[in-house]
């Protein structure tokens, strides 16, 4: 019986250096994936560069699974992914790793076990390598420099697929222990803050007092202050109407 | 008279090893983005060690521009994102890196020049830095190991931001000099197999023949072939009609 995994693994073809498999591992881990399977590592496996690049990723993942050929390591897995930075010469549909992040996400729904392959670090996946894979996977990047070293591939591909999974607001304003302001108590700031303005000769023009009133309404309002920040204005009126008295006084 | 830019400047407060400036500028051109100011960069600039990890991209950047404070660097920009891993005690929006890439092209297009901040590697921005800013960008990662390093946070920041500069197909498929077949030169392929099948004996069970030719011919449709591969399939259908004769003959 196979194992259900609930997200993408992650497979190195024929990496050479240490080092980029442990970014491999950072990139994976910050971005919730913790599959990693390599084929053929040229510089052997386990590796000290690797454990020290992974910043602390490749101690709390499962174990790397080491595979002698590609065949291998795909055996298990329903649909293959390739990532690749150039045009190659075959019929197969090539998505943005955008879309192929949303399409893993369909993939994993229905019940398939999904991998990502990567290339060798210069030279990337070769042909042979490429048409195991039903569909490829190329990042949009500047047309003049698009060349990513390995562990920003990776980075970007499961970046994409955990925006599927670390949802997060948009847009969000944290107010802390405080709330925004209820319509009552910005208004009687506002409404203090007219009348001493009138009271203190700001409307010259009569004609004019509700255009700027206006304006000044919703300079304040687009801030959308707290019910904090309310008294902070209050307090802000109260002081410069004190100073204003000592000048005079 | 201020110079129209068209893309987001990049400021990295603070910055301490050079290699981690050159990673900060090939995300950067990777990405399109080729305005790199640095506030008091601790080993000075210019940075042999940034030139080799820029892999080519600080060469064919506009100079890279130094300042000694964070309030010069920004003085000519008037929209500030600030990027933070972490939340702050400020009442500021957080955007998304994905929502904050939009809103900066809104920005753009209404004329503003905008900067994104970039903290120290090891600290980030202090919150007196945090404060120059008017939104801040977080990037929704793995909660329980979301560290990245400097040229990480810059590569997805401009990542989502080149998103809507390098417009590529959500999927396509490549079909090089070949052209999907006509529904003619298909219908005929099929036609010429099911005879084929037909006379052969494959449809054992009369009953069940138009049900089977009916997933036999969406197989071959699901795959769309183009016009050389129904020529190719033909060459197989005959390659097989032919060894067949051989074997029995």
């Amino acid at each position: 019986m196979t194992q259900q995994i609930t997200q993408p693994i992650i497979i190195l073809v024929n990496p050479q250096m240490g080092e980029n498999i442990g970014a491999t591992a950072r990139a994976m881990l910050n971005c919730g994936l913790t599959n990693l399977r390599l084929v053929n590592p040229r510089d052997g496996w386990p590796s000290e560069r690797a454990d020290a690049m992974s910043a602390g990723a490749l101690e709390v993942m499962p174990p790397v699974q080491v595979f002698a050929s590609l065949e291998d390591a795909i055996a298990d897995c329903h649909t293959i992914y390739a990532t690749t930075a150039r045009a190659r010469d075959l019929v197969k549909p090539v998505m943005t790793a955008r879309s192929a992040g949303v399409a893993m996400h369909q993939d994993i729904t229905e019940g398939q076990k999904i991998a990502i392959l990567f290339g060798a670090e210069r030279s990337g996946l070769t042909n042979d390598e490429v048409m195991m894979a039903h569909k490829l996977i190329t990042i949009p990047l500047n047309p003049d420099f698009s060349s990513l070293n390995l562990g920003q591939s990776v980075l970007l591909v499961s970046y994409e697929w955990s925006q599927g999974t670390f949802n997060a607001p948009e847009i969000a304003v944290p107010l802390g222990k405080s709330n925004p302001a209820p319509a009552e108590l910005f208004n009687g700031f506002f409404d203090r803050l007219d009348n001493e303005l009138q009271t203190g000769g700001f409307y010259r023009v009569a004609e004019m007092k509700d255009i700027i009133s206006r304006n000044i309404r919703s300079l304040f309002s687009r801030a959308h202050p707290t019910d904090q920040e309310i008294n902070t204005l209050h307090g802000i009126i109260t002081t410069l109407l004190n100073s204003h008295d000592r000048k005079d006084g």
